[in-house]
């Protein structure tokens, strides 16, 4: 496997373009479609806060019969807590799509992040759509990449190829995420497109365990937005022999590429969150098992105490296993040892005999690595994040303005 | 019932006194002991962290019998994750003031709080413990009172007086809390006596229900930290016809009267919360039942973008919708109305055409009220919280030195 250029556009057979539909602010782009030129197997996985925009719905109900052609999105309005109205403009949004490509509604996907509360201004979204459907292109990607990043400081994009069978086959993706990475603190959005030949059902499977490898790496699972989203389409351009169960070596190759483009664009999203001057990332290893690893790690990386003490250089560890103690997860803390970076800080429990010097400049680093050893199994989990800064809180004090 | 000067010492036979002992810093008040003239009833609620420190397992301990007569405890080192010798601290604690006051040591009940995983400094513990034991009075009670905060800014004390059968009855108590009010955040400890005659058996149950409706509402179960403790000791010399289940009123106004005192202190502590400007109140009214108010109460209070719009005086209420849709609790969207203060933003579970001007006023009030509406039925909760500001931020990023 490698990585190439580019992202959603790098596989055969799609193409994409963004538009500045001001919903966002004068000449940022807030509007983008992704299309492939053929009919596509597709799948989804959603956010379960029960509190949902309509384009969820539209799209668990477009995707029922496993296929797809086309995404339509934009930012600056999440279209949630819109009633009546807010489902009306949501399939608007796939109709008006269609009628440009060509193709049923039913085989477009629709998706929104932004504020909550407020209707969409459909003029504008309607502009914006007639301007990226009639200028799709490959070259288009970055644009889309741009149309739905909301507080984010950069775009997240990512491409990779492997083979098949010695046929080669890519897959491409974009992601927008931030507020402080918890998707409950802002919609998480990822598009992937692959040219891979693949079984609906497999699709869908790869894809639930790859976001649970990943982007649920990056939050704990009861927070989410009204609006996230991961959809993937599967094209079958690449002419690969079928990937379904009866091709496990098959499989395998497709989830491992599936999972390094799902967990780079997911650190992409820790290391942009509101604020962040750091990546944290948390390894659970010798677990019993791989939920018990995935409780704590998360845990530890939703820790508000934690991500302050990382702003502040400050090598207290005593908060990490403060915050494995209420992850839910049972182990024994006589047997916890931990690491920041290269530095134990503690062993069977207690505080190790470390240099604080030393810790506190692990804790200077851009990317910083806490390693937590429950000495107790073979199972292990990463989950990332970032630091809890001033500007976390300037950002999110007056977010609407 | 009304409300008298004072708080531990209030009611009849209860001595106490703090101590500086140079563990937090010099001339600061660290030690503390709080005794009855004679054998109390005494009930504790716990934190319900799988990491703890050793003194929560000797108060259970401790409290197997039912009864206690005093409570010792320091701030500045928390005494978790300290393992063996850790434990064998604790257990010193108690029995040197055993040793002064003359009692069983098994009737001591220890706390402490203050930074995790460093060993204590049992040469200034035992200085402490001595000063203290040896100047017990009931003047001492607000030395008491500081000897227990750690980041608080101010001393939480409050008691109040109420008839049983015409006999006057006296609780007290005192607390601390800060950390963002979250008690994952930090210790919470609070300590309550009275005079009350109570069985023991519905001194227990009073407790905890009490601590449902008033510290664990400014909280999330889970989120918990290593020491955090409520106890309680009742030594029966009010003289009152004894409060147990043949006595419903009797038990009615005790736990009237105990959850005022509760409820006083979790609102001090949310309003003490680290960096906070506000109190916010969460309101929810007409639900179908207590729990589902309650889950929904503390997920709103515990949004970190809940918090931080509140500091901004930005009237985002699409952010209080969406915490409740991850609270847990299953509810119909489309019957909710949200009102901050006196002016309605929601309703129906879509934006109500309020005046931007007035719910910003309402959000510079000191004591901010965020009224959700199910319209589902009878029940209510009431959770308190603070806003989320740069202090916060500030304050944690460097807490241990």
């Amino acid at each position: 496997m490698k990585v190439i250029d580019g992202s959603i556009t790098a596989p055969q057979g799609f193409m994409a373009q963004g538009a500045c539909a001001e919903i966002k602010k004068k000449n940022k782009m807030d509007v983008g479609i992704i299309y492939s030129t053929n009919k596509s197997q597709a799948a989804g996985v959603y956010t379960t806060n029960i509190v949902r925009a309509a384009c969820i719905d539209i799209c668990k109900k477009n995707l029922a019969d496993g296929t797809a052609q086309a995404i339509v999105v934009n930012s600056g309005n999440a279209n949630a807590c819109t009633g009546e109205q807010g489902r009306h403009d949501a399939l608007e949004m796939t109709k008006a799509t269609a009628q440009i490509l060509g193709i049923d509604p039913q085989d477009v996907l629709v998706a929104s992040t932004g504020v909550i509360g407020e209707f969409l201004p459909m003029k504008n979204i309607l502009v914006g759509i007639d301007a990226a459907a009639h200028n799709l292109s490959e070259s288009g990607a970055e644009n889309v990449a741009a149309a739905i990043m909301t507080t984010d400081l950069f775009p997240k994009e990512v491409a990779v190829e492997f083979e098949i069978d010695s046929c080669p086959v890519r897959i491409g993706a974009i992601a927008k995420g931030s507020g402080m990475i918890h998707p409950n603190m802002a919609t998480l959005l990822g598009f992937i497109t692959t040219d891979a030949d693949i079984d609906s059902a497999c699709l869908s499977a790869c894809l639930q365990e790859s976001v649970n490898r990943s982007y649920n790496m990056i939050s704990v699972d009861r927070d989410t937005s009204t609006n996230d989203a991961v959809l993937i389409l599967a094209n079958a351009q690449a002419g690969n022999n079928k990937i379904d169960y009866s091709n496990p070596e098959g499989l395998a190759k497709f989830q491992k590429a599936l999972d390094f483009v799902n967990i780079k664009l997911a650190k992409m999203i820790a290391r942009d969150g509101e604020g962040a001057n750091h990546l944290i990332e948390v390894q659970v290893v010798n677990a019993e098992d791989v939920e018990k690893a995935r409780k704590i790690a998360r845990s530890v990386i939703s820790s508000n105490l934690v991500k302050a003490a990382v702003f502040g250089g400050d090598a207290n560890w005593g908060r990490i296993i403060c915050a494995m103690g209420y992850s839910g997860a049972e182990f024994d803390q006589n047997k916890v040892d931990i690491y920041l970076g290269e530095v134990k800080v503690a062993q069977d429990g207690c505080r190790y005999d470390f240099s604080e010097e030393l810790a506190h400049n692990e804790l200077l680093n851009e990317n910083i690595i806490i390693k937590i050893d429950l000495n107790a199994g073979e199972h292990k989990a990463t989950a990332w994040g970032c630091d809890l800064s001033y500007d976390y809180v300037k950002i999110n004090a007056d977010y609407r303005s």
